[in-house]
């Protein structure tokens, strides 16, 4: 049986994708082995992984299917998803990614691999595009300052919470005020969030903003229910009682309201979903976060400045980086640590391609249709709940379930309030005949409204839904920018052009420690656009969804048995929001056992800081465990604060394999003394690709991980986001885990508030990590982790002739990735470990991660997707650097100007007609044969930094700036 | 009403597509009237357009759709189509297109939106994509040297019938022998072209091939009905009687059968359909042919060379380019003058990504399963025609109606031969779940054949369908090329270095007079990788593609209505095709007149070359009609010429607005003057961009006119092809275009044969100019029209201060290209048309058309898709290349060192550690302000064009020589 198997799977050809994922071929794997003197991966995993936490069994995961199997079969499910015209709004909106957009950014790996820009001189693209983001945040809300995105609206709201009293420090209460026609999910995650930072949430009607005694408040503009609040009043009364405020707005409104920054917002948050961004179930979208001056050095999230490189010319990089890596551990009130830059990128390309005049036709047009609707309803006798709107109209005292049954019967989506009410929401895809469908359904049969009487009538008189204070007066999209892009083909160039810029899996290696760039197949990738994932609302009914239920289901078994978890939470949209959830579980739970007086959470110190954030923000006092001089947990150490803590310890967070790139052998004894002193263990799933098929954290004393889908699981890290971050929990936590006010899950308490905004987090993406597990298989995937672990050995032993390389396990060979250690060298030459990495982009890579987690050092992790030829290329170029070094140590070349401390080179250093350095203008920029073949070009010379961050700009240069 | 509908499109945004595809927006038009001293379009179309031919009306064609509307009509009508399981075959079959090359080429404007290579130093990246196109076919057929792709495997089969009779002078005879198993759609086209090559047919068993006295012969390599000939004897007898020999083999069978070239084919053709590009109804595809050494210099189509760059380096470029501009007029047996690039590449890609291994493994499948099921269905007793096969069985003796119905219940698409008996061919696609149905299919119940236990007995006794002496011995595929990118990760940063390495429309303009470089927008490509497109059998049963059919329908009604004739012919699948159809159709109809007798064909000697080639192809004579010095026809002349051949006057072919880019005042009596004497009138359609909305050939004079689809309608130049050139015709003609022998067309002679091998011509390509039409409706194709006017004129004012502009029209306008005059310039200073070509390369651009159709001239064709801010940088880099020779002229740089001869200039210029030059590396790489903020690099120096034809290499340079 078995064999007629095998000879089946032959006809098939189902292994066909496991040799496009993984780069080395078998004939490349017996030249690593042999490298490392090893005959065999079964020796270099021996020596490797600790025989107690090995699985010893390959996975219980369906056979491997093909990329063509997997697509006809992904498409099936797909299809079990009905699209329905949504009306239903609260956040989400149908739009039209304009198709220029669509395939050469969402669809295009040089946009979607890209990594997150901390190497500016390699990332000019698409840091114009997020400050094109920025900018057109800051225009559309009036505002001084926006960041470069956060992960969905409701967190964002969260995260101006906690600024609201961070900036606020006058203020002596602990209350927060949320209007009541905040939307739902928003009120959810920011109770969460109020929860345990001890916060008290007053929940009330807008108009009573300044009558509580609270440190901050946050408004929705257009309310929940559609209507236009004249918000100058409330934002003028509460400035008056030292309230900060924070207006939660909708983008498209704003480019015909009164944009709150006017009006004295301290705070603006929103989604800009609609710009281009399909809802796919509720994300991954871009939210907005926008700031008056006064706010700009804390403002969460990550934010884009303009600077000069050392030419002098005009650069961009993400400002204030170093509070990123250093995240502010145990005092944080954020553990912001990503973006959503795809996303936001994509935002900011629709405003380019629209302009202000495009986005007013669709503002306009949007309301338009809304006015006619409003007109007819009212013609119909029916009452609307508010006399202003933009979008949005709430019916009220209609026959609700009369209405639901021709809706759906018409393949309609309302919105329903429990008390009875209607909503409907209109947005860029609607049409005149979309109306005629809506009045349909929304009167009683022989109603007589007709879209082109009314709208005759209603662009006679002169209707709006828009109050007359409330009119957006000002201009906004006025730079350049904006005004040029208009047509396709020169659209095309702009996207091209920046695309060019960037350096991204598409043109090398990007070897980051702890960032698993490995291939994002385009197999993996294709589904994310079908409109039957694409554009599903996330409160769309049951019944439309049962495609995506599937896909979730069957991804959540995957990861169950690859993880040895019981149950998966697919809520949390990135890494560090499925640590706090993670940890929010296990306070809950802890609460639910009476146990809620635990509250010390261990932290090795070697932890990658959103571990001790997190912590914080769920309330727990941090306790860090120190490490010994190889990076290992200190188990003395661990056993004596766990002792000491007893009473009060919540938890522990490790990384495994740890965060210096080793496979602990103390892991299991570290869990079980957690264990045996009350807490439960939260294992930090960054390097589960040194695991997956391997050893599951579940089996060796995890209670929750999790898992961070964008590095171990294939979704592309979209330079700079989307992630997701799905926690595993064993039954015990399972019902702890996030829930979802607007769509209770199944299993889980009632009381337990939601972590993001969607309640399946970033849903539309997950396809991408189920493609990726159903075509690798169980073997498949061990072999991945087998190549990825045997890429590093190879990568340390050929490095390792040349420097020092950091952690290596109990058997001389390192996990996934390998520290090489730079401060000798730098004490030698004072070549940094960051001339190295400028120097690098000269050979055509992106730097591995630079002083994580050891000051001085560079961490590489060159996957299993690398071929044997890419990682000598890199090696090869590491090796060169090395000799470069040799020659500054040497005298040869002067400290302060060789081709390392004058690295990365620009065509711009090639122009130079006097060329005054004591190297070649060849050996400056096209140092390998390599690089003359296929020369990726840095765009600007090393960025200053320091200057930058003193002279903070936020807004795209005016046009004088490029010219120079 | 007409105001309510003007409101409703309002509300809907219906032009909103408009003002993608057309450059310059209001202002800028405002703008270049002003340059023009005009007042509006209007003004300058009353003195451009001769008032005798203008329309005087808005076309009638339905209102313009947005994007997103027409996309959803699009999607409706192809869901009209049905995919079932095609195993129909005939030289069509189903195939997995591999994702990574789906998305990064044939979706990626960077690979469809590039010109034909003939400026190779900006063209590497396609040129090498081509090279490994020609180096797959040489392998696989075993064959000295193939060309780049022809148009189909049957005009290929056309085409090698008459290098058969090119190269075999010794022969006598005029009779060409076809086997009786070639393909009946190969039959029909190379009958055809017999017809008018004067040759007889001799179709006889392939046995037969040496016992009849013919020039050449043809035979299928498996036959028709899937046998396995052995070759060797068949074509060493007939090489005995001096019988040139072709080979139309299918491209996966010669993974495992023994090559034609090692039994001594002269040629050999085929389809690479099946190698990775969708059937897509019949096309485009591209066909291979392939010859021995001794045929290299006579080869049809275009060839990839090797050659060397001014610094001594490989570089590639079109091999013998000059014969295809100078086709060889008069005496031409061939006027192609176009490939299938596109899909040539992602054939050559597709066996790069496969390797030797991997494509052995998929056709070692496809014939394991079809021995699978012959033995099958010999158990089941059904008999097999041959005893031989590869993937295409022919069942004998059968029931073929049950077969159908139960065939029909399950979507299953066999083929059915006129004596009852039926056909199955597999593919990489087929499955043993689908041996499984085709067993249900055709056996009858209860049949009891499973495929593990087929498959066990099958391996175990070593079955095949391949006769011991046909089984292929021979390497292939082992050129480095083949070898490396096997990981998607390689094989995308390959195809992205390759992308890289090409200018395209996503770079810039390419201004190419007469070949209508304008947008080609991302909503009219998304429909062709649509499944319900893609996966269509050409021959698939009428009621499964009614989508297509209306497509088809809707197409040409609004072609008819552009044009002004009565009915479209789809079929000619490039502009020569359509041709050399529309001169075979009036032969045909003068034929049926009892005008047979006339051949004369009236060719102004302003005419592009393939107008008397295909005059000549379709056995007419042709009288060159003088030109004026201004380049209009010699209306004199004309009259002379007309009455000197009055009694055997056939027809004219001319081109409106003329080659020379003008509207020729005196077209309609140049028509009447052809009627009048008894003619008939083929008027051109490479100019029709300057018509479309404003005049109608079917109006002015016109009987028959092909339309270059993938000039005016946007469908993209793919790199060098796929074209679509159907033909408009009166209504008196329209009984005589091409017909089809396997799916006869409405109203349309039987005998009259085919011109392509495919009924629609490549009809997957048809929607996009579907759709650029739907969405820009009268107004818009009218408006595109006038701004493609206007901006030939605005560049031909700024230029003309700088550049002579020759040919003018009556009022001192141009139409939509103008000629800049050269000569007198290079005289003065010895700087060529050619060197400014090349110096426009450092600029950033494509150069224009070079000597065509004036030897020492440029001609520029903007296009309405050009912004302002592009027509003006196009024209400040010709006015600064302009001072750049003045410089040449002044003796400031010597004439043999300067940046135009030196042009263009590469990175390996610039790291020279001399230079030596007059002029600064800053003046010779980055001349202007915008090639400083985004330069693109041509990869190599001046390609030397003697020493490529002279040591003409059209195969894969080895790898060393890439390393130097």
């Amino acid at each position: 049986m078995a064999f007629e198997q095998r000879r089946l799977a032959e006809l098939a050809n189902h292994d066909a994708f496991l040799r496009r994922h993984n780069g080395p071929e078998a004939s490349d794997v017996a030249t690593m082995l042999d490298t490392l003197g090893m005959d065999s991966l079964a020796s270099l995993l021996e020596r490797t992984l600790p025989a107690g936490i090995r699985l010893g069994r390959e996975l219980d995961l369906d056979p491997p299917r093909s990329e063509a199997e997997a697509l006809d079969y992904l498409h099936r499910l797909a299809r079990q998803n009905r699209v329905a015209r949504s009306y239903i709004g609260q956040g989400y909106y149908d739009t039209h990614l304009p198709a220029v957009i669509q395939r050469n950014v969402l669809e295009n790996p040089g946009w979607y691999t890209a990594y997150t820009p901390y190497q500016p001189e390699i990332s000019q693209g698409r840091l114009e595009g997020l400050l094109n983001f920025q900018q057109m945040v800051m225009d559309l809300t009036g505002m001084s300052l926006a960041n470069a995105s956060l992960l969905d609206e409701a967190t964002a709201a969260a995260e101006a919470m906690a600024l609201c009293r961070r900036a606020n420090k006058k203020a002596k209460t602990n209350a927060f005020f949320v209007a009541d026609d905040v939307f739902p999910q928003t009120l959810d995650v920011v109770r969460t969030r109020a929860h345990y930072f001890d916060f008290e949430l007053i929940v009330a009607p807008a108009a009573e903003v300044a009558e509580h005694d609270v440190f901050g408040a946050l408004l929705q503009y257009p309310g929940d229910g559609g209507r236009v609040h004249d918000l100058a009043p409330l934002l003028e009364a509460a400035k008056g009682k030292g309230i900060m405020t924070c207006v939660a707005a909708d983008i498209l409104s704003l480019v015909l309201l009164k944009e709150p920054g006017a009006m004295g917002a301290d705070m603006v948050v929103g989604s800009a979903q609609r710009f281009g961004v399909p809802m796919g179930f509720g994300g991954p979208h871009a939210a907005f976060f926008a700031t008056t001056d006064k706010l700009k050095r804390s403002i969460p999230g990550r934010i884009i400045g303009v600077s000069q490189d050392s030419r002098g010319e005009t650069a961009l990089r993400m400002a204030m980086q170093t509070r990123e890596q250093h995240i502010r551990r145990e005092k944080a009130t954020s553990n912001i640590c990503t973006a959503q830059a795809l996303l936001a990128n994509i935002a900011g390309f629709y405003a380019v391609y629209h302009g202000a005049e495009g986005l007013r036709t669709i503002a306009g047009r949007v309301h338009r249709l809304t006015t006619i609707l409003a007109e007819g309803l009212t013609r119909g006798g029916v009452s609307l709940a508010h006399d202003s709107w933009f979008d949005t109209l709430r019916l009220t005292g209609v026959d609700a379930r009369k209405i639901h049954g021709r809706a759906m019967a018409h393949d309609v989506n309302l919105r329903y309030f429990d008390n009875g009410d209607i909503g409907v929401s209109l947005d860029e895809t609607t049409t005149a005949h979309d109306l005629d469908l809506l009045f349909d359904v929304l009167l009683d049969a022989e109603h007589g409204q007709a879209v082109s009487v009314l709208d005759a009538e209603v662009v006679e008189a002169g209707r709006s839904g828009i109050p007359a204070g409330s009119q957006r007066e000002s201009e906004f999209l006025t730079h350049p920018t904006f005004r040029r892009y208009h047509s396709e083909t020169e659209m095309l160039r702009y996207l091209k052009r920046l695309e060019n810029k960037d350096l991204s899996l598409a043109h090398a290696m990007i070897p980051l420690g702890s960032c698993t760039m490995k291939l994002n197949a385009t197999s993996e990738m294709i589904p994310i656009t079908w409109p039957e994932l694409a554009r599903i609302h996330p409160f769309a009914p049951k019944d439309q969804v049962a495609g995506y239920q599937q896909i979730i289901d069957e991804l959540a078994d995957f990861l169950v048995e690859i993880t040895g978890y019981d149950h998966i939470s697919m809520q949390p949209n990135s890494g560090a929001q499925g640590e706090y959830a993670g940890l929010v579980a296990i306070r809950r739970y802890q609460q639910a056992e009476g146990q809620g007086h635990r509250d010390v959470c261990l932290i090795p110190s070697s932890a990658h800081g959103t571990n001790p954030a997190s912590a914080a923000m769920a309330h727990m006092k941090v306790v860090v465990v120190e490490c010994d001089d190889d990076g290992n947990i200190d188990l003395a150490d661990l056993r004596d604060k766990a002792e000491q803590h007893a009473e009060s310890l919540s938890a522990i967070m490790l990384t495994y394999p740890s965060t210096h790139g080793v496979f602990e052998e103390g892991v299991r004894e570290a869990c079980d003394i957690v264990h045996g002193h009350g807490g439960q263990v939260y294992i930090d799933g960054a390097n589960m690709n040194a695991q997956v098929g391997l050893a599951r954290p579940g089996d060796f004393g995890g209670d929750v991980s999790h898992l961070n889908l964008h590095k171990t699981f294939c979704i592309p890290h979209g330079g700079g986001g989307p992630g997701m971050g799905p926690i595993g929990v064993k039954s015990h936590l399972a019902p702890y885990v996030s829930n979802h006010v607007v769509r209770p899950l199944d299993g889980v308490e009632a009381g337990s508030g939601a972590v993001a905004a969607a309640p399946f987090g970033s849903a539309s993406i997950l396809p991408i990590s189920w493609a990726y597990i159903k075509m690798m298989g169980a073997r498949g995937l061990r072999e991945a982790t087998e190549l990825a672990i045997l890429g590093a050995n190879y990568i340390a032993a050929r490095l390792g002739e040349h420097y020092p390389v950091l952690y290596k396990g109990a058997n001389d060979t390192v996990a996934h990735e390998c520290i090489i250690d730079i401060r000798p060298l730098k004490a030698d030459s004072g070549i940094s470990e960051e001339d190295i990495a400028k120097r690098l982009m000269d050979y055509g890579f992106h730097a591995p991660t630079m002083s994580f987690p050891v000051p001085g050092t560079l961490m590489i992790e060159p996957t299993e997707s690398e071929s044997l030829y890419e990682l000598d290329r890199f090696c090869d170029a590491m090796i060169a650097i090395r000799e470069e070094v040799a020659r500054v140590e040497a005298g040869e070349w002067p400290a302060d100007n060789n081709p390392l401390v004058n690295a990365p080179h620009t065509m711009a250093d090639l122009m130079d007609a006097d060329w005054e350095r004591p190297y070649s203008r060849e050996l400056g920029a096209f140092p390998s044969e390599a690089v003359k073949a296929a020369k990726y070009w840095p765009t600007v010379n090393r960025v200053d930094n320091v200057l930058g961050d003193r002279q903070l700009i936020c807004s795209c240069p005016s046009i004088d700036a490029y010219r120079e």
